[in-house]
């Protein structure tokens, strides 16, 4: 992007280094041609591309703890890696940092369902953990919309949401212990068996540190027993301000619904012009998905009770779905909101605020005025329960002007949602993308305190350096 | 207890300090006197006495900034304390420190219904906060068995539990903001509306530092909609085993209690033989509370499930509660089982510990077995679902052979507890009486990683010294 410093050619490593982590896992998994690093130069947000030295790929804690005692001998900034769906560039690495991957971590080492309990390594991909428990009438909650592509370690590291977390909660619920390996290849023991084993809450602050801390590679969840129903509504609005209301109303019944998600007028064209056309009604300006689980024999009283909040606030129709086949078309809009975009779109600028929910319609206001402003085309998909919105920039990154009005938009979007009482991430992190914005929400007591808690876990600052915190004289430098 | 150090005499504070403080806080509420002080010399844990320098009570933020600015100045160590009520005595103070009281610090400063959202000060007594949200349909879910005297500042600092965290969770999953003063008086905003504000998680790792990092003087804590329906039974066991394999029964189902929750043979007879009288059968090993909430229209499947599990684990007799005056009585010998021990006994050491689940017959059997070796009572009282034990061993502190018993008895307990998986406390914290078994679930570099951490709060070592880290050379001291 626009702030962008001049790209950063990878050096490559030396080959006795190379022989070293060669010889740890095995030639195969030591990445240095610049045409398979290629793969690794962005995340989901791919308006940042970067470069790295090589990439890494151990398969087990033991391995990671060579591979980072060898790079950290050496002085080696490393970047660590999930399956890289992230959304702030957060897993991108400059050319003098190696990338160590997780993409051959991906085994269950244990699955307890007396105590409801998993442990896996952290590529496991989230969808696939669900996948293992459903034996056992359990799964997984944390439901990112990368679920089918992205890992846990990645969730872990990110803190991750998704549209079931208004009734659920982040992944830092359910984490309960971790394996961590840190920069100078030391294996620590977080938590386990109930996360709270006495003490200050090193595991808590861990999970959604994004990488700077350290490598997580293992990690025990809580599984949850699934629902016995679940029932799911789609409403359909002339205008979005009235899906709004139709939130606000249906949590002011006191409903608590597992999921309340909005795709506005431009993501319903964009959806409904490729590949991934749901029916959704290509003039309406909102669509409002609200799903309720629990007790099969409750879901009807809370169903009836949001349709009717749907239709006060205006829906002009509402359809219902009771079978598995029936919510999966309810919910394929929103799912696929963001590969349909991507159709109509050359690139993506996916923004990612919190509003408190009763300012969810003036601060959408506020972004459409701002795309206006701006001459771009802002679509807006999110978790309306939450307040955590997801205004996406469409762009042309050819385009250097439309690159600049995106960053611009940007930061005053971001401007928007802090004046409302609202934050800068609701679950991408900040990454590399919102570290300029850091001082928006935190002032310099709280970045000074942030910049201490990395040196507990990262003395060197080597550890997935430049990210999350400002710039700044100690950004990725060396504790005093 | 055994292990305690000679006590400490205050040494009282100058006239000219004593001045200072009463110039910010007035004269009433700067304590001094030795008889007033004796109302702190000991919190909920009454095994461990020690007398603090002063006492201050303040009012506001800007009171505690300028308390703790002119303390910091003298180098006097600060320990904060709200109700009192704390097992873990982590809130007594030596007596060369100052305790800081958040006794005045009772208002609500905002509650707002649409974010379902309340800002309290510190020391608003936990069942306060649902007294005020109740006429909005709100409560606040985190309900420790003293929560009609307890304060939410307590709460934050020991991130307290209650038998109602099987379903709804700990203090942390409430917490979405803090004001925070620190040891040299400064003011810090950690979070707010809605927690996750992007960087390091130092509002998370805030919550349950036991009072170590700073004082909390302003808490925003997330509500939760009244559940439409509440139904509790009562299943009365002739083995204290049964009980426990209804507990795993009832969980394999797929049920989710709101509460699960144990009181064995002991305690129920002490509770018969006090003024709390349950009438719950004295001959009976267990009385197992169960609680389900929710939707009405699920309730009455989930108590039929989990009446049928309990006749099939061997229960005597199984008693339902569908009234609010039938479900007290039934919680009654379960709410009043710590004041019934009082009763029946002249000193009390409240142990917690965790296991998991799967393990919670097995470690009972052995903690009965520690009982009959040190010839001691243990009766026991605990969150089954959560695997959360509260073994309490009664004895009499002017026989000095009893209290070296129950000193090794309650170590015994603590190594059961984390030999099962589980580990040292569950709800109470560390405080001082947990220090010595920090090392029994943290290894050398965990405890060294907790060590800086407070650090990064604390860098004086001034803020509850001599708390949740074990003795060693830096203990209370400064970061190097």
């Amino acid at each position: 992007m626009a702030d962008e410093p001049p790209s950063i050619l990878p050096d490559p490593l030396t080959k006795e280094l190379r022989d070293r982590l060669c010889g740890v896992v095995g030639d195969a998994w030591v990445i240095v041609d610049a045409d398979r690093l290629l793969a690794y130069e962005s995340d989901g947000l791919t308006a940042y591309r970067r470069t790295p030295r090589a990439v890494v790929l151990p398969k087990s804690t033991d391995e990671v703890s060579h591979v980072l005692s060898i790079l950290s001998q050496e002085g080696i900034p490393v970047v660590p890696r999930g399956a890289g769906t992230g959304l702030s560039g957060g897993a991108l690495a400059d050319g003098d940092a190696v990338v160590v991957g997780t993409a051959r971590m991906t085994s269950m080492l244990s699955l307890d369902p007396d105590n409801r309990l998993a442990r896996v390594q952290p590529g496991m991909i989230n969808a696939n953990l669900t996948k293992a428990a459903e034996p056992f009438g359990l799964y997984y909650a944390p439901d990112p919309s990368s679920q089918s592509a992205c890992t846990l370690g990645g969730n872990v590291a990110e803190n991750s949401g998704g549209p079931h977390c208004l009734k659920y909660g982040v992944t830092t619920r359910y984490v309960t212990g971790l394996t961590v390996v840190t920069y100078d290849g030391e294996i620590v023991e977080l938590g386990g068996f109930g996360r709270e084993r006495g003490g200050y809450d090193l595991l808590g602050v861990f999970v959604g540190s994004e990488g700077c801390f350290g490598i997580a590679t293992e990690i025990e969840v809580r599984l949850l027993p699934k629902p016995e129903g679940v029932r799911t509504l789609l409403a359909i609005f002339d205008r979005l301000e009235d899906a709004g209301t139709a939130v606000t109303e249906i949590m002011a019944e006191g409903l608590l619904p597992a999921a309340l998600e909005i795709i506005d007028g431009p993501t319903i064209r964009a959806v409904e012009a490729s590949v991934f056309a749901a029916g959704y009604p290509t003039d309406a300006e909102a669509a409002l998905v609200v799903e309720f689980d629990g007790i099969e024999a409750g879901l009807a009283g809370d169903v009836e009770r949001a349709v009717a909040q749907c239709s006060r606030a205006g829906a002009r129709e509402v359809r219902t779905a009771d079978s598995a086949e029936e919510r999966l078309a309810l919910w394929s809009g929103r799912k696929k909101a963001f590969g349909a975009m991507g159709q109509i779109a050359n690139d993506l600028m996916v923004q990612d605020g919190t509003v408190p929910r009763s300012k969810l319609t003036e601060v959408l206001g506020r972004i459409s005025e701002i795309g206006a402003r701006y001459d771009l085309t802002i679509a807006n998909v999110f978790h309306a329960g939450d307040g955590n919105l997801h205004p996406n920039l469409l762009f042309d990154r050819s385009n250097e002007d439309e690159v600049a009005r995106v960053n611009r938009a940007s930061k005053e979007i971001m401007a928007v949602c802090v004046e409302a009482g609202g934050t800068i991430t609701g679950e991408h992190g900040v990454g590399l993308d919102k570290r300029r914005y850091m001082s928006l929400v935190h002032g310099p007591d709280e970045l000074d305190a942030m910049r201490r808690i990395k040196w507990v876990f990262d003395p060197l600052g080597r550890m997935n350096p430049g990210k999350v915190l400002p710039d700044g004289p100690d950004d990725g430098k060396e504790a005093p």
